[in-house]
């Protein structure tokens, strides 16, 4: 909205109320075609025949494909709606195709996370036959798959970014000197296109965490077996789903990135009153900051990692000791105490969140205020938000391709043990499930904190940057 | 060479011998003070008697020492002897502060990582511990072991090319229009004073395969246990020795990696006549270089770890199938087929590297290419070597972290496993032993395979670069 308000005013646009107005109209848009995706939803089985269960990823894929298509229609009105203006007439033909580069970038993304993470394809396949040599070939080859399922989005998001800003370079809309103004609109009107289906994704994403509790509750009541076989089909595909809304937001934000970043050079350059337009990494201090921005990521990784890993020890050993002190309750002759259990988890997840939550914003405030005053004594002006620049786009990049890496190779370890506990290659109790729950343990810090912890840090990194920017003037 | 040979010219030095065959000297000094350095080390202990085994590490580290006293003054000397200049009758003092940052950071860097891969710290008896509740806890820790590591060092180094670039700007060194030009002869000398230790580092690590195939021949050949345990000892320091010697040649690149970047933006500048001074990643294509570089990490990386897990999953499978059809191997009454074995590792360790290599070469010089196009239809000047300019920086960052990570991690998991072998909880056999076990399966392709073959793409990114420079034009 502040984006479009200002650009409007650059370019003298007589009303600009429709720049202004148009993300708030866009999620209005969404919810309307997300409700419509929704309510297509159909399961075709009737409720007491014992059919063959039909697939639940085809049926919330069919109502994503219906959202998509009413979503780039309705993306499409709007555009010519509330971006047309008589200086540039085309202008809104090249920025509703800006919407429609990130729709397809979101499809995208969706697309390729499935194909990580969904045990109908190759990846998660090969992942359990891996499990059969040993925990050790488990944990390697959940690496490799992760670490690889960066490419594909980063080549989409790169396709994207560039074509946003290209097509709104390109749009026609110049400022009072001339020049063509409309780029870093684009990119922002590419991503109000990816988040344009937003609240249909949500909804994938909602349905993982009911699926998965589902069959908790299942199991704890001790249903029969073929109930627990529906939850954990459910529960595969809940473990898909919630990778893809992962992935989707990390999509997002790298396309919104560019926005972030030229708000905090824009806010820099009008409170220093010199101009900031450039972050060049051939001078050393900017390249170290971008080096310390990248470790961030890493040290952050591994600070929320061990936490996950310091508390599941102290909760096997209370587990344990329970066990040994009352042996009835394998024998369900004894109630555990789940409140110890309950309370170490807790507390942990509280006391052990302090050291990487200070982390984020203590560090962006020290190195800039730290290469300001480098930058005072030897001459350099702006040094300090300069550096604070490149440590952000740094981070940024580090973080996306490491946030892909930990949510894929979850997902994808999770729902290769639910793969085996299908009855492939030997099934629950043999030696391959047991290196593939091995695998499932090193994937949950991945993907339920480490990896969505990244997403929160890169954007609260951004609003840290953008909040104390005065201080590194 | 060339840098010195070129900066004496641009500050119209009478004598430029001095600066151009500088780093022949240190490397020549090198030599001399590594062999003293190598012949101080002594064991106290005699053949004969059974007195308690004095510690390998605290003798190399002895012997280190002596190393680094004598590399710090002939350093000294021989900056005082070919750098001095009647222009600037300071400057070899700079320079010779330059080789201490140099040494001051490959001592820190052998120190860290000792303490991260040493059983002796603390860090590899906590994973140690995390092992006795299972194997999913002792992936979890050492991944965030690894991670972690990587923060320390890149403080190191950010300081180090700051520092050097710093003292070398400041040498008083001026080219004709009276603009100082030492920076990056500063980062050069101090790139110097890091190697002029690395005749010893490098003997450090060749200790570790010897003591490793020391134990391997000790226990193939059925010798006492307390052979074993002496060779195990060696063993563990050999793998904090090892892991040291890639976090030195890592540190090194990096402090190079600005000469390397330098040349290449000096190159190209010369070859299109048009000034190439900065990398400016406030713009969208230049951005999207970086990401791509430093997602070609992460592929790299997966790629080579993947390599390494399918070729164990084959040999697992050929060793159970031996086992199976010939069942007295396992009794020592039937010689297994070792040759099998050995042609799968072999011929996989030349078909599995084509795809990364593979990717090494090319990508460069698509993308390169590509936006060379790119900017030709959008009238960007040197797009394309300006986004290949960032690639590269992006994925030397990337390349340092991931590296980093890789090495300490493996190194780390490989000596959690020897402390459990020393008795330590539970000792050999035990369920804890076998968690270590894993860990150590997961990290040698990490420590073995894709962490010293990271080092090596860095490079070659730049080589490639370098010598591909004029198709991005």
């Amino acid at each position: 909205m502040i984006l479009g308000g200002s650009m409007a005013q650059r370019c003298k646009i007589e009303d600009p109320s429709g720049f202004i107005l148009f993300p708030l109209v866009v999620h209005s848009f969404d919810l309307v075609v997300s409700s419509i995706g929704i309510l297509s939803i159909r399961g075709t089985r009737n409720g007491g025949t014992k059919a063959a269960i039909e697939d639940p990823m085809a049926i919330l894929q069919k109502g994503y494909s219906v959202t998509i298509v009413l979503a780039v229609i309705t993306f499409g009105l709007s555009t010519r709606w509330l971006l047309y203006t008589e200086q540039a007439p085309s202008a809104w033909l090249n920025f509703a195709l800006c919407g429609l580069v990130g729709i397809i970038t979101a499809y995208l993304f969706v697309w390729i996370t499935k194909y990580y993470t969904d045990y109908k394809h190759e990846p998660v396949r090969s992942l359990a036959l891996s499990s059969s040599t040993g925990h050790g070939t488990n944990i390697i080859a959940g690496i490799s798959l992760g670490l690889e399922s960066t490419a594909l989005p980063v080549l989409v998001i790169s396709v994207a970014i560039i074509s946003a800003f290209w097509l709104g370079r390109t749009s026609g809309l110049v400022d009072e000197t001339g020049k063509p103004t409309g780029g870093l609109f684009g990119t922002a009107v590419a991503t109000m296109g990816m988040l344009s289906t937003a609240a249909y994704v949500l909804t994938m994403d909602m349905f993982g965490p009911i699926a998965d509790n589902a069959g908790g509750i299942v199991e704890m009541s001790q249903q029969p077996e073929s109930v627990r076989e529906i939850t954990d089909l459910l529960d595969a595909v809940g473990n898909t789903t919630k990778a893809t809304t992962k992935g989707f937001a990390i999509g997002s934000a790298a396309l919104a990135s560019f926005l972030l970043f030229s708000a905090y050079m824009d806010e820099v350059a009008s409170f220093a009153q010199l101009p900031f337009k450039e972050v060049d990494i051939a001078i050393p201090e900017i390249f170290v900051g971008g080096l310390l921005g990248s470790m961030l990521i890493f040290l952050f990784s591994a600070w929320a990692c061990a936490a996950v890993g310091r508390t599941a020890q102290e909760v096997v050993n209370e587990v344990r000791r329970q066990f040994i002190e009352r042996p009835g309750i394998m024998e369900y002759k004894e109630k555990p105490d789940y409140g110890r259990c309950v309370s170490i988890v807790a507390s942990a997840s509280l006391r052990e969140m302090i050291k990487p939550g200070a982390l984020a914003i203590i560090s962006p405030i020290a190195i800039g205020f730290l290469f300001r005053l480098l930058g005072q004594a030897t001459g350099q002006q702006l040094l300090g938000a300069k550096v604070v620049a490149s440590m952000l786009m740094f981070a940024t990049v580090s973080g996306i391709l490491m946030a892909l890496f930990l949510n894929t190779a979850g997902g994808a370890w999770d729902n290769a043990k639910k793969y085996i506990e299908t009855g492939a290659l030997g099934g629950k109790g043999s030696d391959c499930h047991k290196a593939a729950i091995t695998g499932d343990t090193v994937g949950d810090p991945f993907k339920d904190t480490a990896g969505p912890s990244l997403h929160v840090l890169i954007k609260m990194l951004a609003t840290i940057t953008l909040v104390m920017a005065p201080v590194f003037l």
